[in-house]
């Protein structure tokens, strides 16, 4: 049985409104401050920025029972859909039967959690920006502008929700022996939209994550409930092919023709979408401690931002929260223990997420165009396909598990250096399925 | 010939004072800010803080005339006097004949650069916090508090050298792709005082670099103009023998008493000491971006902070103004080419001697309790005396040349690959210094 404290959740996103639900379940009370307005008053198309729900996401929203009201608003996607230059589309499927991410809005699950946070008698204060924290205090300071006359409240603990670039982590940044960091790539994004037939059913495979991947670039599309698909433009800043190179229509009409064209028919929407909206940056984001005392914690973003090449943002964010709740079950009133328990339990694995994440982006962005790495990624799906319980791949792991990131990393690890012993095998691109190289791995495993 | 410029700088501490005395002599007008108060006015022993200044420094120094003058308030120290348990102290050379690094104290050299920089004509705006920068329009803003009424100051170019929490480069950091990290080390550091010989000599010798080696943590000394010493104790935060642990006066006294056996004539000093000076951290800082356009730059401690185990850091900076210094000649009033240039050439050594200095401290505090890499260090040492122009320990490359820190430790990391080798040599405890070791040597320095 647990005291009820006075909560203050910094961020009003994914992350911050499902804590504020889960929190609120122990009788505390919430409120929620963010200084963006009401994401249920604001006009949104509701197709900018697709999310990929996966296990983990599931799992988290099961807990405090919303997890089929999710999935109502949720496309399942249990493949890609390969779209190569000079080969027709295929598809591959992302793991066992059954096994699916689900293409998701951002803006729209986030109107949704608020609701649900509402109904549980959370409450929000919007359009109210944090500009200081006093951490040893867990006083929370709000005004119009940094100069003006601030506002102060006073809580029994303070959780800093509020993404990439935390305002209650920037203040425990200051303090003597924190560990930052925050590594920039260099390729940029941005959002394009294919929007739906004339009937609003879907111009591609509805139930397929889409990618055309091409060496250095790539596009990738996941599909709306309104028939619509949210393109991703990953292109790098500078160089040859970059965002730098494309100012006019023209050479944004080329670069779509010439990279891009069985999106041909939807290239005036692409154009224009190109100039309309702004080209962003990604960043891995690190820091220690989470937490200052067993008075304030940073979960989701706020704490780890990773690149989105394993679609894992937000499943990781959400996950913090499961864990959290864990201690907090077994912990009850111990806040010192639960937030000490948090960040060393959730630490390694948040940095390993952030590991895959990367690699994935270098994965991308480089090895996909040799084929000695095709070769690779081939043998092992068909000694996975004959081992099922020996060879769990990486990404399964990732996204179909609910197992420690930081295991899946050692095992993906471990994998790659069996993987490149077999690679040296003699004429390996003649016997890569044989008997030999079945019974080659199942040695090396065994290590 | 350049047109003079309006240039504000933040800091005035070594690196704000030196840089000021430079660009003065190309006829700009140089407002320096701080928000201390004038250190001249101030009252210090004139012992707290201990510099070694070593070539760079020095030549830095020179460029505008300083140089003797520095000297004169300096010691020059050419050996280590090592203090280790059960062992009479013994000397190493640093260097060759005539090579030394000279202690200095920050105080009064600081006190010394604001003289010569007021001398010519440099404008001081002490007690004077800059609480925000304007960086496209390089406007500085200062006042009493960051939510008073503030006072705005318009330039042509800003600099921040205000050290590892620069205000300047937070402003930086709060941009899109800008990289950041700050690492903090376990071991935390506290000064220490011996003071001197009723006559004013010294009670150690004064031409040394002391140090007490005790595996995780040492103790090293410096000497000062008036007898003293300047000790630094560097001690794990926590664990078995650690700050953490020693909270009385006793167990201060046992701690200095069991493994510092020779300075126990200065136990009462010591222990006052350790009570009365604050507990220290130690940060890794890097960044990149440096520049802003061609308008703002972050210079020495602002733009790379490193621990203080290779004595380097005050002496990166004075070479990033030479290096400035080097480019403003050849390039005149052309500030993108400078800027751009500066942080290109300046970011790959500064990221060196962050490597160097943090494999110092780990060096430091494991490798030198194992027999086996002592035996590496002398087998390398009678290398090196043999072939002087083949072998040139890193230390010296560091410490006693100009030339690149990155070259330093890509030679020293070869260096390194040899001796891994060499280790190698069944019988290398006997052979150590035979002709077979010799020879193979000269053959791996080949490749």
């Amino acid at each position: 049985m647990q005291t009820p404290k006075q909560i203050a959740i910094i961020g009003s996103g994914l992350v911050g409104s499902l804590l504020a639900i889960y929190l609120k379940r122990h009788g505390h009370y919430i409120t929620v401050f963010d200084r963006r307005p009401d994401i249920r008053t604001v006009n949104f198309s509701g197709r900018s920025i697709n999310l990929a729900m996966s296990n983990r996401g599931w799992k988290s929203l099961k807990v405090v029972g919303i997890e089929e009201e999710v999935k109502k608003i949720a496309i399942p996607l249990d493949k890609r859909a390969m779209h190569l230059i000079d080969t027709p589309m295929y598809f591959q499927k992302y793991g066992k039967e059954g096994e699916a991410i689900w293409s998701i809005s951002r803006g729209i699950l986030n109107r949704k959690m608020i609701d649900f946070a509402e109904e549980a008698g959370v409450q929000f204060r919007f359009n109210e920006k944090v500009w200081d924290v006093n951490l040893p205090e867990t006083k929370v300071f709000t005004g119009e502008t940094e100069k003006s006359e601030w506002k102060e409240y006073k809580y029994d603990l303070i959780f800093g929700c509020d993404g990439a670039f935390s305002r209650v982590r920037h203040k425990m940044q200051r303090r003597s022996r924190f560990d930052y960091s925050q590594d920039f790539i260099d390729v940029g994004y941005k959002e394009l939209t294919i929007p739906p037939n004339e009937d609003g059913t879907h111009k591609l495979d509805k139930n397929s994550f889409h990618i055309w991947p091409r060496g250095k670039f790539m596009l990738i599309a996941m599909p709306n409930l309104d028939g619509s698909f949210t393109c991703t433009l990953f292109l790098p800043f500078e160089g040859d092919v970059s965002f730098e190179k494309i100012t006019t229509k023209k050479e944004a009409k080329d670069f779509f023709k010439t990279y891009f064209p069985n999106v041909r028919k939807e290239i005036e929407n692409l154009t224009q979408d190109f100039f309309k909206n702004p080209t962003s940056a990604m960043v891995t984001m690190k820091c220690y401690p989470w937490t200052y005392w067993n008075k304030v914690a940073l979960v989701g973003d706020s704490a780890h931002a990773i690149v989105p090449f394993y679609g894992q943002g937000m499943n990781a964010g959400f996950e913090d929260i499961y864990e959290l709740n864990e201690l907090i079950l077994n912990h009850g009133d111990n806040w010192d223990t639960i937030f000490s328990m948090y960040q060393e339990k959730r630490k390694p694995n948040a940095d390993a997420i952030a590991e895959l994440s990367y690699r994935n982006f270098v994965e991308m962005s480089s090895k996909t165009a040799y084929p000695i790495f095709l070769l690779q990624k081939k043998i092992e799906k068909w000694f996975s396909k004959r081992h099922p319980d020996k060879w769990v791949p990486v990404y399964s792991r990732v996204t179909f598990s609910d197992r420690p990131y930081e295991e899946a990393l050692k095992i993906g690890d471990n994998q790659e250096k069996i993987m490149e012993e077999i690679m040296k095998t003699p004429n390996i691109e003649e016997i890569w399925n044989s008997k030999e190289v079945e019974n080659k791995i199942l040695e090396l495993l065994k290590n």
